[in-house]
């Protein structure tokens, strides 16, 4: 007798596919092929010696509490760290503003909870990161699509969004998943006016913005939106999202959000519900690598590292790609985007390039409503500059035969 | 100008109430409270040297790996652990049936997305785990309370309960939480008949299965019920649930869940959309922990510890506790359950009895009902045996002082 288990399943689950980039990643697990699909970071710069210290530190000092059951908001002197980093811009947070999540896409997930009923609409960019897509269509979201170009959000297109009624904003200010595109200050402030004009919430996903490499630091979203409402961290229109796992490991699944206490504590009920809490020892563990400044040198050396292997990319893109392909310049993060010709599928691409060892992701993944064929990102944190040059290489060549093929 | 957050939450969130156990657990935070609470266990016994030597280890030999992303399903070396240690059960369980979670609420949050459509009946023991109501709530279960006795469900109650058409029946077999009670092998086997005449999949939570201090093992509701699908392990009807909470140490947040693969396929959906993955590092930090059977002399190890604690709270509350009130003898476990006179409120009784500085949770909260006024439950296993000598007389001399009062 067999159980049919897929008559239980709930309606909302129906759906549900598989994370295209999940599966992508697979691709990544043959030793072979040269991937920049994934965001992964370099992990021949994790502090690992740090890493080890800090473990025997926690262990020696405080083990039995960092092995114990702890409170759903986290480990107060990491929240404490946070919200001192984040009053560098002007604000004045307290740890009652912070709540630890286990990774950026647990914040996401919260945010859906928290706001979407089913067929609600949510703003955000074209493209857009593919989890949080994946992380709302479990609650039933809708997608307004707002345009992009360099500069990122167009705001008249935003404003014209806005009057469609959408539960919240969501944007990605500096180097966006996936088009390397930041947010530029101007807009940044009139995207935090009409924002507050309407009364739309603004969620401020924030994984990169420490990763620059040219240019300088533009003030977060959550910073510029505290001058509406007199530096009160309690009467903000913004839901700010950032995460240690581009800072210093993705393995810890260590992330935050913060916002009005009174948000946070209804995100603090919905990790009651979800996990409790996120591990007690690896917050202790890093806060123990993160404090006395050492994040910061830290991210100086994967800057560093991060941005030579971002150069290779672009010199070797500007000597092989055929001039049909364009692609953005970002100042830092993880990724860039291409654009091949319109008549170009990056799907049907990505089949011939892993034949050819090599991976990135189509960018129709990364658009609700599936347009940007044409499209694909490729990261650069991940392979080494020599890995880079020949997997560009591989890339370059199937791309120029592509576009000899379709002239004929 | 304040943005109206509150009009902006989802429908699903308004009913939304902080776990009651979580707040309670804030009154263990002070200090000077003995707390029969929670449900922690005994920190002075966490291996912490294992551990300490487990993360050297790790870091030593796959640092890089145990701090990068990692795969939804979990590390597999753990998850062929936790396979080999099922399959001692008599079944045939592999990598695949084995999803390892952030924590065993993770779990129950996932077997709510995964089924309960809003108004969906699920079968609940009564009592039953409050962190389950608390996790289904959310999706808008509704519950069907079965009887229980001293050998777990009534089977007569639990088939009236299943012509109503549940989703799914939820058990914790072994020294329930909060009861303590476990399900007789007789039971267990109507329970698994019952399941499955009537097409209704069972989720089987077992935290503290291994916790055993006297009597035998009795084998689980997955092991009975592979009988009945030839023992193949892709075709069974139950969901298991376990955690290294209990075993090892609830600071790491890893559990698993055990089930045919195509529904652990489902589950790691749900994953990637909720957390991405369980942090790596601990993962592999906790198989280098467990592995070549230290488990299983750690478990002997807190067995003894936990016995012990038992035995004397049964001691003192034999000696102290007035006749009028009667309590379970688990097996195991960490709970037992107070039954106190029908017109006596446990929720009054304990604003008097943190008075004295003793703390339980009364067990209305594990009734998604209401009911149970008059009952709680009290934890054995965090308190050393001089607090529970001390923990007990407290609150025996408050149970008395009560009963003469309401005697006169």
């Amino acid at each position: 007798m067999q159980t049919p288990w897929e008559y239980r399943y709930a309606h909302r689950i129906q759906t549900l596919r598989s994370s295209v980039i999940r599966e992508l990643l697979k691709l990544t697990e043959q030793p072979d092929i040269i991937s920049f699909a994934g965001g992964l970071p370099a992990p021949e710069v994790f502090p690992v010696d740090r890493f080890k210290d800090a473990c025997n530190i926690v262990l020696e000092t405080i083990g039995r509490q960092a092995l114990q059951y702890s409170a759903s908001e986290g480990y107060i002197p990491l929240r404490q760290l946070i919200a001192d980093n984040a009053n560098k811009e002007g604000v004045s947070f307290d740890i009652n503003n912070v709540l630890i999540t286990s990774g950026s896409q647990q914040g996401l997930d919260f945010i859906g909870r928290l706001f979407i009923n089913q067929g609600d609409y949510v703003v955000v960019e074209s493209p857009t990161y593919l989890g949080a897509l994946q992380a709302w269509n479990m609650y039933g979201a809708q997608y307004i699509s707002v345009a992009t170009d360099e500069h990122g959000l167009i705001v008249d297109e935003l404003e014209k969004a806005l009057r469609i009624g959408p539960k919240f904003i969501y944007v990605l200010p500096n180097f966006q998943n996936p088009s390397g595109v930041t947010l530029s200050l101007e807009r940044r402030r009139e995207v935090v006016t009409l924002a507050d004009r309407y009364g739309v919430p603004i969620v401020e996903d924030d994984p990169y913005g420490h990763l620059r490499y040219e240019g300088k630091h533009i003030p977060s979203l959550f910073a510029l939106d505290s001058h509406y409402h007199n530096l009160d961290p309690n009467a903000g229109n913004v839901v700010y999202m950032s995460t240690y796992s581009k800072l210093l490991a993705p393995g810890l699944r260590l992330a935050w959000m913060i916002a009005p206490e009174q948000v946070i504590r209804k995100f603090v009920m919905l990790k009651q519900g979800a996990d409790l809490h996120t591990s007690t020892f690896n917050q202790c563990v890093t806060y123990e690598v993160a404090r006395d400044n050492y994040l910061d040198e830290y991210v100086k050396v994967i800057c560093g590292v991060y941005k030579e292997r971002r150069n290779v990319m672009f010199e070797m893109m500007d000597e092989i790609f055929p001039q049909e392909v364009s692609w953005t310049h970002p100042q830092g993060g993880m990724f860039l985007w291409g654009v091949l010709p319109e008549w170009m599928d990056a799907a049907e691409l990505l089949k011939k390039a892993v034949e050819k060892k090599v991976a990135f992701v189509p960018g129709s993944a990364f658009h609700p409503n599936g347009v940007g064929k044409n499209t694909l990102r490729i990261n650069f944190s991940y392979s080494s500059p020599e890995i880079i040059r020949e997997g560009i290489t591989r890339l370059g060549f199937l791309l120029r035969e592509e576009v000899k093929t379709a002239v004929k």
